[in-house]
């Protein structure tokens, strides 16, 4: 009966997803969910991202458990931030999502990004409605992550390995990541990125408009 | 009639934690969960803290969601750990603990570590039967992980605040933590640690055997 009832919500949640993922298709916006553990650099790349991605059009849905904390530091970079507040819960569903969603003009979007509640656990279990899920893993959380938290290592299309910067100062053999995440998902991308120094930004944003032409190719 | 059934969840899972706070309690045992992010230093935290409380008897259950590294670093100190594979979920619950600890001799213990999942948010809703729940959280994450996480730091009686010799090279206001911090919880007690380099290691340590001594007397 458990069990049944929480089918039950996880196929409603995959229903309003492929709802909200048909309309970001019919405008040509690429959906890009990013996950990740509390400060694990998720605002501070987005912030980077936007500014790179200068000319197109982003729009940033931020999920967080408590504050407006995030959605200030993107509206900040001028483009459109909608945040939702989950109020204890440990993820965002689609739900949640597509009354974000409806704050925001999707048909003049390229981007629309959701940056789920900090978490490397639960949100990889939920269908936003996203084109692609990516996972953000900082070197100062060590290298074994894809081993212990092995569900958003699979079903990512993306890895930004954020905070290289610190590399000099912690113990993270880069190789043992790329080659235990590539066990799990050998079609993963790995980014190396410190939005701190700049290093790596450009390469992120070229796979997203990669990612954003293939889309609109597909159509 | 979902609210009931998880109330009705929590509810048999504080039955079992307080069953189990009552045999640690007959034996004079000081129960600690230890909740972080992934990556906040917990095991390294615990490798450090079992050395130093030489003389003293020392076991750990290791909670991940996949494989037994964290239990099998805590063997090389020497002191005994049970690993639990949470198999998916985002937390340990009392009934997975319970099983943990009928491989122990809780009668021969002075302390009872418990390191939950890497998870900062699902973890500090599950009573597990321990004495006190410490949260670690990493310089690395930033400085605004209790106004973004508010429940674990309301309900810890202590933060080891971790990685600290990484402070020149964060963004980390650590007066803005500890005053964000107590103003959701007067009586946390803020640890600063650095495990790689021994930093306040003693402070925390002090602060442990003060919790056992606390105990005891009460008894």
């Amino acid at each position: 009966m458990r069990v049944k009832l929480a089918r039950d919500i996880l196929k409603a949640n995959d229903q309003l997803a492929n709802g909200l993922r048909r309309r970001l298709t019919s405008h040509g916006v690429l959906g890009v969910n990013l996950i990740g553990s509390p400060g694990s650099g998720k605002t501070t790349l987005l912030e980077r991202t936007i500014e790179r991605l200068e000319g197109l059009r982003v729009a940033v849905i931020e999920g967080d458990i408590a504050t407006a904390l995030d959605a200030e530091r993107i509206e900040r970079t001028g483009a459109p931030a909608v945040q939702i507040n989950t109020e204890g819960a440990c993820h965002l569903d689609a739900n949640m999502v597509i009354d974000a969603a409806s704050e925001l003009d999707l048909a003049v979007l390229d981007f629309l990004f959701i940056e789920n509640v900090g978490n490397l656990v639960c949100p990889a279990a939920w269908d936003l409605g996203e084109d692609v899920k990516v996972v953000v893993s900082s070197v100062a959380e060590g290298d074994e992550k894809p081993r212990k938290y092995p569900a958003v290592f699979q079903k990512a299309a993306a890895c930004v390995l954020s905070k290289v910067d610190l590399l000099p100062h912690v113990d993270f053999d880069i190789e043992r990541f790329r080659a235990d995440a590539a066990l799990l998902n050998p079609d993963l991308t790995v980014l190396p990125v410190s939005a701190r120094e700049g290093t790596g930004v450009a390469e992120w944003v070229a796979w997203l408009k990669d990612r954003l032409t293939a889309k609109r190719q597909r159509r």
